[in-house]
């Protein structure tokens, strides 16, 4: 992998909480300190698209973030989304055929002290380098292809679309 | 991947502070703790072969690993292992040809606050997952054939060995 | 301090992230964690009262405290509440006469990596076991007496009254 | 409070991994991180005297931290100090006694993802803040008076040097 470009979109991966709201709302992406935590050995750029819920996205974003993907120069992108409609985002990306694309985020927001979003984004940077050009997504230690893939809300976890 | 096998060793990731002897040494595999709180969806096994600091390891112990691995059924194997001598385990088990057999470790201890070991343990288990046959060592964010590697002590990090 | 009561009331301090609806909700009180990890070594009792944030609290539920509070038979109680109407509380409580009665809370919930949450509880029960009777609020690093107190929301931190 | 001087003269509290030598060893004091974390609300000076693990202390480095406690100017003093000869230390401050001298440490790491330290901090600044002058020992959520302190090692904790 010569150079990884990575997308922030929001969602729970990127969650601060906020005092005077009480309440959580996305944040700066974590993948800056956790990559600098890492110490990691490869090259990479990080452009923040948009700071929403993954349930807030429109249409109009999810272009967005295709013709980001499309324009950037690099043949390995990852992207950090919400995960409600990761799957969806996934869907759309599928057109563009000569990156290796790989969607992650996290159930628990990575600045909570328990999280699976370190895991996650270790997981689907090795999943960015390996697979072969197309669009995956890649949660709870598993590869799945998009188009193949769906959040199993009350297990809190994703599976295999044709899972029961 | 159906089945993912890994074999702790000791080194770095899996240190543990004992009071009673005013210092860090290789304690009970964090492997578990990680696996659960990134609530894996893939099948895994555990087994504690030593808990040695890498330096420490002799070439008996590296028979052991190498039994051990031969042995297990699966086709995936992560091994976690101390950072100053996994380039030379990694060479002693490039004669299994039919595993995916995946080296990692960490330089600061798994139960720090700050550390590289969950980013390498996500990192590690995609790079079983998706390599084909052979020995790799997964480190800072990137993959090496075993054979072509070495710990650069100065910057902190594994680089080739073909580097400077 | 012969025996601590802990009254758990809500607010951030308390707070767990839902991933079912993708936000930060009052959950299980994480007191008994941190005294666990702290290894204290004073008898405690910790009570959950109700799960609110403080601005949802009623009248109703002061009564609640009020009453829980001057039944127990502790001299030293430590409640744990959430900040926007701590001080609120506090003088609700100031006519119990016979105890040592301190609130505390936090800007940032317990669970999270960085928080200030920790420190607040360790300073908290310190000024529960040294104050003399009669009620406080406890938090950044001060100890306030009830009705001498506000929380500068600005400032993310309480001051006294009296300050501008 | 008007001021509180802390002095960190190493100890378990301080300690950092260093994987050049692959040990724990003293390293910079965590203690202005934890305040920052806290957000506290007093005045505070921080002094580095030493970086020891407590056995190591000499009666000449007992003569430097008693020499700038007597010193400085604040009425109010935290030291941060190993554990093993924390009671020691205690007893040769006693002269002292025209300030609040406080005596705190941890059993595991400051930098641990679990640990006593964050807790004994807040605690003992509470005790810095509240007590009448003289030096005591806060360690496991109580203020023991020097001389009357030891650490239980098989037990974890410090007790009343009166208890069995």
């Amino acid at each position: 992998m010569t150079k990884l470009h990575i997308f922030a979109t929001g969602g729970t991966i990127d969650k601060v909480y906020f005092d005077a709201l009480s309440e959580f709302q996305v944040g700066e992406s974590p993948l800056d300190a956790i990559l600098r935590e890492a110490n990691v050995g490869f090259e990479y750029e990080l452009t923040s698209l948009m700071k929403k819920d993954s349930l807030e996205l429109t249409d109009g974003d999810r272009d967005t973030i295709f013709e980001a993907v499309s324009a950037c120069d690099a043949a390995h992108v990852l992207i950090t989304h919400g995960t409600d409609t990761m799957a969806q985002t996934g869907e759309r990306l599928r057109a563009i055929k000569d990156k290796t694309i790989i969607l992650t985020g996290a159930m628990q927001p990575a600045r909570l002290r328990s999280t699976d979003a370190i895991f996650n984004v270790g997981f689907a940077i090795a999943a960015a380098s390996l697979q072969s050009p197309g669009v995956y997504i890649a949660m709870n230690g598993r590869v799945f292809p998009a188009g193949q893939v769906r959040k199993d809300r009350a297990a809190g976890r994703f599976v295999a679309a044709s899972d029961a």
